[in-house]
């Protein structure tokens, strides 16, 4: 079987193009492992999806694949992608399972993974008070104190959301400034639970087995300072999941796939690459949704060119 | 007082701008003289905007408004933009009574209005049978018969609206084949009310006081056709409202403002265009909001490059 279109991806970007290939009623198979996303692992609720003044993460996924799964050309799969070819014509995706899938187009929508600090004790203590989603793992620091690493929207939501369980949040930045939204700053400058330290270059993460201490440098004075925290939630960016379209797409120094930025094309025809992973600016749920569905749609008319 | 950012438009486009505006505190001016956009003209419910698997078009506009009305550093002015002229590095924005406004950037996301069909006795007859909004004017042709001319999705959706009053409903495409999706395809073909007529090209309205027909040349004959009709919905695309924007901005042949389509920026630094009336492809709910967000960003990024 030859699918018209295989989506990778159950975020904001891979649902909605699923959305649009239904109404369509093009063939399409959509290979994830999770659904939701970075929406997933969103700290606070999510204010800023027109239609939804407040809402979870977690609703809004849920609202999202309902909407997906009402459409009747569309199957799911519960796999992961892991390698993308096209020989004579016709994609190929293989899965970590070495499933293979066959498809006249493609959409990469797989998102993008936290990056990792690359701290000394950082890797050690995944789980044991290292953690990189504050909405899983938050609630295990009750009365404790926390730091949190990175000063962007991120960091700042990390923090304020910590500030319903922790009673001490340290946020760290890099910079010599706070790169959040005025709003996020207002608030975390508001709460007494959140202390700021900018110029922090973050080096270890301490402890027995369980995380007892952070130690960064202040590189205004070079000195080393050591805070004691129980936990550490890194929140400084992340990284696309874009390996598996190695050889058939360009990268950015950042690994983010290149695209054309009205179509979301890639140089390889009949690949497309929508959402957190590509190349372009301003990465919100709602940007996602909107390039799924300009993908899904230039999708459609390459396919048309095909007959 | 100078604002950090007007907004015009009051669709999806521009509600969206908004949020995000309110969401950075933007000082901002929203102008539209009302809300919705071609989402308040809306034949079927919005069954394509990701979170909302079935809505009425009215519905999802009041939720758009409601999100947008949580912005504290928004404000709303009901009035109608005419001009917009940027002189010394500020923006001012004439309205129809000659209210002028001021601000550092601007972010015109005023839509479009349905393209006239200009066949003979069409304007005329506005109001007495001819109309371009079903859902405004449908109801008034309960049990009587109807023309819709435009084979796109629009044309698809006036007609499968118009199954719930009219007895009988003509589709005039001027193409030689109906360009709409097979979604909507099937569903017309599924009734029997809908009776769809390929390269006819529209000549002339006929009526007295009221619509009566409609002739058409089928384009193969030659041969001028009369339909016996009271309504005739025109639905062949849309105008960009885009005039205000004259000597700022760049245009197409279609009058849609050319953007760099990352940022959504023209020409002119510090104006935007997001939404239906710029020159990008694929026009839907969701894509409008995506743009209005990135260019909200954008504005945003804009303004911190001039302090």
């Amino acid at each position: 079987m030859i699918y018209d279109l295989i989506i990778i991806g159950g975020g904001p970007a891979g649902i909605t193009a699923g959305i649009y290939a239904g109404r369509q009623r093009m063939k399409t198979l959509l290979i994830t492992k999770e659904f939701g996303g970075q929406m997933a692992k969103k700290a606070t609720e999510v204010c800023n999806y027109p239609g939804f003044e407040k809402i979870t993460g977690m609703e809004l996924i849920e609202k999202f694949v309902s909407h997906l799964e009402k459409q009747e050309s569309v199957e799911i799969e519960s796999l992961e992608a892991e390698k993308i070819e096209k020989v004579d014509g016709i994609f190929t995706v293989t899965t970590t399972e070495n499933k293979k899938f066959q498809s006249k187009t493609v959409i990469v929508a797989t998102g993008a993974d936290p990056r990792p600090l690359e701290a000394i004790g950082e890797k050690e203590f995944i789980g044991k008070g290292v953690g990189y989603c504050v909405t899983c793992d938050g609630p295990l620091f009750k009365n404790k104190t926390v730091a949190v690493v990175g000063g962007g929207n991120a960091g700042l939501e990390a923090a304020l959301f910590m500030t319903n369980y922790a009673n001490k949040i340290y946020v760290l930045e890099f910079g010599a400034e706070i790169k959040a939204d005025q709003e996020n700053k207002n608030e975390a400058e508001k709460s007494e639970k959140i202390e700021i330290i900018t110029n922090a270059s973050v080096k270890e993460v301490k402890g027995e087995t369980m995380v007892s201490g952070l130690i960064y440098e202040d590189q205004k004075t070079k000195e080393l300072k050591t805070l004691e925290v129980q936990g550490v939630f890194i929140e400084i960016g992340s990284q696309p999941a874009t390996a598996l379209a190695k050889g058939l797409v360009d990268f950015t120094k950042r690994d983010e796939i290149m695209i054309e930025s009205e179509t979301f094309k890639t140089k390889t025809p009949g690949l497309f690459a929508a959402g957190d992973d590509n190349s372009g600016p301003y990465k919100q749920i709602v940007t996602a949704a909107g390039e799924g569905c300009k993908a899904s749609l230039a999708a459609y008319d390459y396919l048309r060119t095909l007959k």
